[in-house]
């Protein structure tokens, strides 16, 4: 059966050509890039110019790229820095829609004597600026804000942030794991001090990620180690793996027209028809300011789960809440957040396209869709009750 | 030209046989472990059972691997986890001559409130245990000893160290990187509790590691995020390593008699012929109790980095002290703990084998090695006088 894979906001197909471009280092060049030897050495230098594609994607210098092993790890060294290096301020600010890879560090420094300020989003999942302002203060930190959600695909106002804290002395972190590779991300142009990036959104394989750090920026190790990353980041570097990342840093820039225009159009031709097709169905997050490949609809009266699962005996693939807590069968930090309610929030399905999605497959889910909802809230209690309420 | 690869403690070839286990997850199953759907979800079953292959491997419960991205990020993990879980205790013990993940940390550590017994070696490498003992106090929170060590070869007394610490409440640490795959290791028969390895030192590929943490032990994420690798280590699991690593296992267990004889005779050869042929050659590491694929020898009066600069003219690959120090000029740390003299140290290499070697190899190796020292000592300064003094 074939795929039909819309899932991409929690991993990506690695794109054939940055298999190809990793696979002499899976195979004759494997030696350790901080060998005396040429055939170690000369690893390094495709590990530079692997650098110098990433920085480029992002508007960085190379200088200004530490390669990690994941967005959690460049979130987890980006937080770490930042206490490190302001040993005596003890406040911290995000937001309450962060990934579990800030969420859950938030709440251990929480635990650990952090104050933590978690700024609230709206109904259509926007984040409230006012708060986040007013929550500033000399003991403050970091403010780590994600340049888009996963879950709703709302992107938040990252410029606007890093203009109000400009100067404050506070480190500015995002989270852009997300955003990078489907709308324009420049640095330079933002002024924030670190970012993360994880190489799997963008097509690049598992475990390899990225954390941007401003040049000048009081920095201190997570992973203390080695003196790879000029002893930023110990640890032999994944070779193959960065060498991946470059290539899909180069074909990232050359994809972000086709998925600003013609993934765009699919997402809006699969939104459209879904809600067309589909009564009590209801869009999570604020419809023109969102990531261009991402749709997040609630199906009220129906789990979430059980679409999955009938989806995908059609090969259908997408997700409900985000995939890293969709382990649990708790509702959505996220949705929650965006005071969605329970009997919505339950059944809330998240598609998120890549440029390898077609009309075809966009249609077979309008088409195949509105059945499987129709035949599970046949079999729902609450739908009946809802739909008695709702009339 | 072709390469003879003698560098197998920084780094090793990524077996044939792995990578073809990889590939699928490469291309057609770039699904994400947590997903719902079983395009996903499949993956996840993979993961399990590399996850038996690694167990396997060092005789442990699949329960106690934690897939991570490095030995070194294995080796802070483990300090990390023995000091949360300990924050009463402020002292420390390693020892002089570990691998920078551990050295760098317990240096990080000094300098923030622990008290750290460094544990010397005497001039074969040997770790003087009386000193170790001598220091256990109910103020210690965890010891961490290398299995072996990366640059001597020589082999530690794990098993006892496990005994004497048993039932102390201090938490006993093994950075096995360079033992795994090279020598049998059973955690269960040593009662460690934990343990890192690296798959980049068995035939994996760079960028995936392992954390053995036996059933029991305390525990406290480093890579605090998702739910992964059950709450222990957040971050999508890097699956195609993950199951490139578990072929690694399987090869490293059918490997492990041709290691100890055929692979041990290539490494006697190597050091009887070398040290044969060439005076004022010193070995560095007691030879009796080393890994069977690593010899280290100083070629008095003479760099080594020379040496390496000559031998890769010839296409052999070799280091001089660990590859992960080897960017900087310093003397080896190792080495001078051994007490190995200044003029003999800077002139050390280490040479570490693989079943991929040949006697062809071995043999090239002692007939060109010869000439090249010769030729720079000749343009030593300090030969001539070392020379004189040594007669």
């Amino acid at each position: 059966m074939d795929i039909i894979y819309m899932d991409n906001n929690a991993t990506t197909k690695v794109a054939p050509e940055v298999l190809e471009s990793m696979l002499p280092y899976l195979r004759e060049w494997y030696g350790n890039a901080s060998s005396m030897h040429s055939f170690g050495g000369s690893v390094g230098r495709e590990i530079a110019a692997a650098r110098e594609k990433v920085a480029t994607l992002i508007n960085a210098d190379p200088g200004e790229i530490i390669f990690t092993s994941c967005g959690t790890e460049s979130d987890s060294t980006a937080i770490n820095a930042a206490i490190r290096s302001n040993p005596g301020k003890k406040h911290i600010i995000t937001t309450r829609v962060e990934h579990p890879a800030i969420k859950n560090l938030y709440e251990y420094l929480a635990k650990n004597g952090y104050r933590v300020t978690w700024v609230p989003v709206d109904k259509e999942g926007v984040l409230d600026l006012d708060y986040l302002k007013g929550n500033i203060s000399e003991d403050t930190a970091i403010v780590s804000v994600m340049w888009a959600n996963n879950e709703s695909g709302v992107v938040f106002p990252i410029d606007e942030i890093a203009r109000t804290l400009r100067d404050q002395g506070i480190v500015f972190h995002s989270d852009a794991v997300q955003a990078v590779g489907k709308i324009p991300v420049d640095v330079k142009k933002t002024g924030l001090d670190m970012m993360s990036i994880s190489g799997h959104k963008i097509h690049a394989p598992k475990g390899i990620g990225v954390l941007y750090v401003k040049k000048g920026t009081k920095f201190s190790p997570f992973m203390i180690g080695g003196h790879q990353e000029r002893n930023r980041r110990g640890g032999t570097e994944n070779v193959a793996s960065i060498i991946g990342l470059g290539r899909a840093s180069e074909l990232a820039i050359s994809h972000l027209e086709e998925i600003d225009t013609r993934v765009r159009a699919l997402r809006d031709r699969l939104e459209t028809g879904l809600l067309q097709k589909i009564p009590n169905a209801l869009l999570n997050g604020k419809k023109d300011s969102r990531l261009p490949n991402t749709t997040n609809i609630s199906f009220e009266y129906v789990e979430g789960e059980a679409i999955l699962l009938m989806m995908d005996q059609l090969g259908i693939c997408a997700s409900s809440g985000s995939a890293c807590t969709s382990g649990s069968l708790e509702p959505s930090h996220v949705l929650r957040a965006m005071g969605v309610p329970f009997t919505a929030a339950h059944g809330s399905i998240r598609f998120s396209l890549s440029t390898y999605n077609t009309v075809k497959e966009v249609d077979f889910v309008i088409e195949n869709l509105p059945p499987i909802i129709e035949r599970l809230r046949k079999m729902s209690p609450f739908w009946k009750e809802g739909a008695c309420r709702l009339q």
